[in-house]
């Protein structure tokens, strides 16, 4: 059968009996059944260069194990045009260094006989294959194991082949489907998420496997292995207090052209961080499951570990394009002559994992084309922990502990030029599989990221083996935790989305490329951004006009309703509000000894959170006592919570004793905000105790489209007027329920912020401005502290439309 | 007058009408009176060295000035012979370079004039000298400003004068006194406490100067005005997200030979790390104030400083001697043969400032006699931040971002062999005082701390002045911020004091001293801890032995009261109760999604729950829930509540989210455990609410000499038995009252653990390793998980004795 729907070309000699013959002989008793393997465009570039080649080495490593195999390569094309095609990129298939010549031409007979080519266009064309594999395997009398489907294809022919898979190829009970895709797996989020879905409608989650090429390289695949085996050593350094920085690098000499029509729509974000770099970073952040070898222990933690990634935002990213770029986009995509592309062919970007084992530690990464190198690796950089007491002059060469210490995963190319694993001398002498890994010969001048050789440890594979051919052989082994599963894609892009999205108008620094470069793209870290080292220097051709710059504008002093307001751009508004507040609690604990600060939940405090948790050193929180302004019904556990937002901006970066927070009482006795329970009452209680006169030293209050503030919403029964201090009230958006400050203890205060940002609150700030105090109609205008000071907070946006 | 008490010698010839018209000629209107400064010990070694040449030059800075000076050099010794002594470090006092000299002779001259000595012995002396003073004052028709007494004596002198001086010796109304101390000020917390309250019988604290003349060091001194004058440049720098550590380093060549009958009772913490350095740290990490210039505000800033200080214990220093050390003691204190001093003449400490600034960020105090070179500075080295895109061999020499970035400030010695403040040039260009700092010339082939000088912005004083003489200036005009307050002392004792007692039986690594001491003193900072990076070389000469180590013995499994008992030495016992706890949360979290986990209060859980907090990533925090077994009936933010241990030792550390946290409700309505506030109720209503069969996954119980666990004690009417979950109870020992998880809910747990340490629970250990079932007697001996495990942790002092 193996031979029976073999088209007419290089091998149409070879008679059926041969064939048959030959799956005889490997079908000793031992072995557990048939594979069928379907190359789907196996007459494309990736087929040529690297999978045939890969399936045969798969053919070598298992031939004579458990299995026979067959093989299908298999495209639109015609049957003979195809054949002829896949003919050739079998007779260019080549032969492993370490293996005997003779033997090896003989295995490579055998994987030719093996190996057919058929059209698949119509849903006819999959039966027809299901039925033929079928066929074979009852003719052989042959067990089937399972059979694997490589789609080497558009993603735009994804759906339609994985439909005709689904309904025709499925093999019998007991046998297994494998279908494994290539990159890219969406453009974002949503059409990942949608890829994804229509993928899960055919095929179960363990059935599909993505491949991430770089999981396959040699250093990579060995950076879990490596954690493991070198455990004991690892154990004490493998966290923020020792690690200094870790850098994930790919650099590019090559640059786009002949592929501006896929990069323009990609850029290096999606071709290269998204995926690559990422799943690096996760396998050097993941936490290590106490069995590497157990897949889902793998995936499971490394999921985790996308959990633990703090978001990214316009500051997270730096981004260039070599200045070629663009001529070359207009020349490719036949753009007129003004065109100017935004997409970036170099990114810095700054990830913080935010868990205990790696807070505070930055993780680089970086990838570029048309740079001064082409280099991949993972450093892992050490702090220096040791102090030398004598003059540097007596320290041991290559052993001092005052010297840098790190582990590199060499991925490859750079000036080794090969896969590599180097472990600094002072640090520790690693463990890697004797079989497979040996160590580097010393090269004299040879530097590794400015060390001589001879300062590390240095292994390499004993054989350099492509990393399709690692992929392949485990897809093969059923080895999941290889691939990128649909949870690992989407939180991938969760992670990434909002970063592209941010960046979508950003111009690129434009470069010159190669080592003309210079320092232009040399990139700086502070605090939780990243930046160029340099200031843009003079723009080399024009980009479109970015939008003016908070530096560009003085904060502007006015007044808003006959009080203070202060106008800016949003960074130096919360910077300036930042400020204010830490005045305010300098002045209220020098004189009283604490200081009590309401908040106000949603999303324009968040920024002032930060702010406050990430840049104000002497804030005496100590002292202070964090009172909330209003808050949704709901478990303070709950997303929605306006104390879970203070918890995850605020709280968990800063020292405030735990008696000082003072979240509201919406949960008693298990009920949200029952009358009966006193929530309210309790909470005004706590305040009257604490409080000196009830009086607030700040009330930070928001100011909503429909001018309410607090939760104290237009004709609101409760709450804008009266005695009582706190009241349960309702709100039109859901949760419904909240409980709120009211109006008459918020103007006890003696100092009221109100915060506006934003250009949806145009419309309100206008409206505003020119009422009277008419609480009832838009509760805002009802806020006039009876002798503390109200200062507006408003953004331009907010202010000026 | 001046001349009525001066004995016969070098000047006898001067007339008392010569020494009048001179005064008489500095007394302008202008003037705003005469100043005595009396220095007691004028013919010590200090006065000899410094002192005189100090208030030489005083005089050559404020003559002409506001005041009219005279200086009265005084002893115990007899007034011949005493002017005698006198005579001759006044004649050797020299003339600064920037001076003419004949200008310089002439004002030597006058000075000498202006100074006299006398015998202060006896009470009367002191009178006499008021008297002296007094009278020379009216008959020149001076106003007399103020009174400056020098103590230059030895420390067992001190209250003797001062009695003297506070009875006999203050000036009256309208002039200030000032009584000047040089260290040692104790030798311990509680003797620095005595020494300063008897002071403080005689003195008021803004009349008393202790000198630490390290604070008059150039590059000392010019910190703070750096600090501030570099504000804008420093502003974002200055913080843990920047400095990776400071190094703060006195090195000396010198041994003790000759001094040792000081040295030997104080050692090189004593001597140069709990002021020098400690005095130096202060001014690197204390917050600025706005006005350096206001010593309120300084000395203010820098006892808040001390607040933040985190505690030593044994593992944050490491000490030394050099190996001739012993033999020199031996001879100069007459030891017999086999005599081995413990005292430590190397010491390098690891401090940590918890506060938002600097948490995180390594102090390296170090000081040592007999090592290789004689230099002294601090370090500040920032975080390498920047990537650098392109090969190294592109980088800009001496301005690449990717080059190491620091400030130092370098005090004396080393082969710049000058003060100096160098910061490094890809920081930033720092402003110095244009009249008195001045840029250095290169010097080829000169590096500073491993890099070239080239690499710096490097700075000198334009004139170098002794410490002395900048400190007596600053005495003379009050500015208090360059001395040591009392509360600054004692702060500075409450630090030290505890590291000095547990080091008191520490043995010291024996050096060789010079060059050859190679690595062996090398430090390596490890988490909280320093330790020498070199493991122990064989001793060189025998020292009194050592206590066995942790590493000596194996952890020890055995069974007590039929349960499994673990026993090992504190720090590994610690370990592997964290470990197990671990285990358990990781367990309790995979199934059932949270962990609840009672602890008790009490100093023995203070290490485990520092273990936890540092030591263990990936410990599922946000996943658990913290109870407590019991509580005293104090506010939360008491220091005796067993919360507060809570708080300081384990939640500040770690990331639980604060509804997760369950302290018991010992405070309601502004009352301490009243039944009717039904506290005890309340919190086992929220144990039902929350914990499936009201079962903690964990609980951690201690166990007190006399046998009571939790708040559980001996005869408790409640909580030993019963319906109640949780019981108000009685304590023998204050605070009385208690809140407790009673014996029935402890045992409904799913596992107890019972951690007992020390020697002081040998006692009890024994007998409840004896008797029965009888909580009534023995509240420890009714823990019996009715279906849970109980594990014992001993310590072998508690277990073994």
């Amino acid at each position: 059968m193996v031979g029976r729907c073999r088209h007419p070309g290089l091998w149409k000699m070879l008679t059926v009996a041969m064939c048959v013959a030959l799956v005889g002989c490997l079908q000793a008793q031992e072995l557990r059944g048939h594979v069928s393997i379907v190359l789907l465009g196996a007459t494309g570039d990736l087929a040529k260069k690297y999978l045939w080649q890969g399936l045969f080495q798969l053919y070598l490593d298992e031939v004579g194990k458990d299995h026979s195999f067959s093989f299908h390569g298999a495209a639109l094309t015609a049957p003979e045009q195809g054949w002829k095609l896949m003919a050739k990129a079998l007779e260019s298939l080549s032969c492993p260094s370490d293996m005997a010549p003779s033997h090896c031409a003989e295995l490579k007979d055998q994987f030719l006989r093996l190996s057919q080519y058929r059209q698949l266009k119509t849903a006819e064309d999959y039966r027809t294959l299901s039925k033929d594999i079928e066929a074979q395997v009852k003719q052989e009398d042959l067990r089937e194991a399972g059979r694997i489907f490589y789609f080497s294809v558009p993603p735009f022919a994804y759906v339609d082949i994985a439909r005709n898979i689904n309904s025709s190829c499925r093999p019998g009970p007991g046998a297994w489907l494998r279908v494994v895709f290539e990159k890219p797996f969406g453009h974002d989020h949503l059409s990942a998420q949608q890829l994804a879905t229509e993928l899960g409608s055919f095929f179960q989650e363990e059935e599909m496997y993505r491949v991430d090429h770089y999981l396959g390289k040699q250093a990579v695949a060995q950076i879990l292995p490596f954690r493991d085996q070198n455990r004991k050593a690892l154990d004490g350094l493998w966290n923020r207090h020792h690690v200094e920085r870790v850098e994930i690098i790919m650099k590019e000499t090559v640059d786009a052209e002949g592929r501006i029509s896929f990069y323009e729509e990609y850029g290096v974000i999606r071709d290269v961080l998204q995926n690559h770099l990422t799943e690096i970073l996760m396998l050097v952040a993941m936490e290590l499951p106490l069995n590497v070898s157990s897949s889902a222990a793998v995936l499971q933690h490394k999921l985790e570990a996308f959990r633990g990634l703090r978001g990214l935002n316009k500051g997270s990213a730096v981004v260039g394009q070599y200045q070629a770029y663009s001529a070359q986009a207009r020349r490719e995509l036949q753009k007129p002559e003004g065109f100017h592309s935004l997409t970036p062919t170099f990114a810095g970007v700054l990830v913080h994992v935010d868990s205990l084992r790696w807070e505070g530690v930055p993780f680089t990464l970086m990838s570029g084309k048309a740079l001064d190198e082409r280099v991949g690796y993972v450093r892992v950089l050490f702090k220096n922990q040791a102090f030398c007491i004598q003059h540097e002059r007596h320290w041991a060469p290559e052993q001092s502990p005052c010297l840098p210490r790190q582990i590199i995963f060499h991925i490859g190319h750079g000036e080794l030029s090969h896969p590599a694993i180097l472990v600094s001398r002072n640090l520790f002498r690693p463990s890697l599989p004797a079989h497979s890994w040996a160590e580097v010969q010393e090269r004299p001048g040879l530097r590794v990221l400015g060390r001589p050789l001879s300062d590390f440890y240095a292994y390499s594979p004993l054989r350099e083996r492509d990393a399709y051919s690692i992929l392949l052989s485990h897809i093969f082994h059923g080895r999941k935790e290889s691939f990128i599963t649909t949870e690992n894609l989407l939180a991938s892009w969760d992670f990434w989305t909002p970063l592209l999205d941010s960046l979508a108008h950003e111009v690129p620094r434009l470069y010159p490329g190669g080592a003309d470069t210079g320092c232009l793209l040399d990139l700086e870290l502070n605090g939780g951004h990243l930046s160029f080292s340099q200031q843009q220097p003079e723009q080399l051709v024009p980009g479109p006009g970015s939008a003016p710059k908070p530096s560009d504008f003085q904060v502007l002093r006015a007044r808003y309703r006959e009080s203070p307001l202060i106008s800016a751009w949003p960074e130096e508004l919360i910077s300036r509000l930042a400020s204010d507040i830490e005045a305010s609690a300098l002045q209220a604990v020098q004189h009283f000894g604490k200081f009590h600060l309401a908040l106000s939940g949603g999303s324009s405090p968040i920024a002032l959170f930060q702010q406050l948790a990430m840049g104000h050193y002497s804030f005496p929180w100590a002292h202070t006592h964090l009172w909330l302004v209003d808050e949704r019904c709901v478990p303070l556990s709950d997303p929605d919570s306006n104390f879970q937002g203070l918890q995850a901006h605020l709280l968990q970066h800063i020292r405030l004793p735990y008696y000082n927070i003072h979240p509201m009482p919406v949960h008693l006795h298990q009920r949200l905000c029952a009358e009966e329970d006193q929530g309210a009452q309790t909470y005004a209680g706590e305040i009257s105790a604490l409080v000196a006169n009830s009086s607030f030293d700040l009330v930070l209050l928001g100011m909503g489209t429909d001018g309410h503030t607090a939760s104290l919403f237009p004709q609101s029964p409760t709450g804008l007027d009266g005695e009582q201090l706190v009241v349960l009230t309702q709100s039109p958006f859901r949760p419904h329920q909240r409980m709120s400050l009211s109006l008459p203890l918020i103007n006890r205060a003696k100092k009221v912020a109100v915060l506006v940002m934003g250009r949806t609150k145009r419309d309100i700030t206008m409206l505003v401005s020119r009422v009277g105090q008419e609480p009832r109609k838009w509760p805002i205008s009802g806020v006039l502290p009876s002798s503390g000071q109200l200062v507006w907070y408003m953004d331009y946006e907010a202010f000026l439309g």
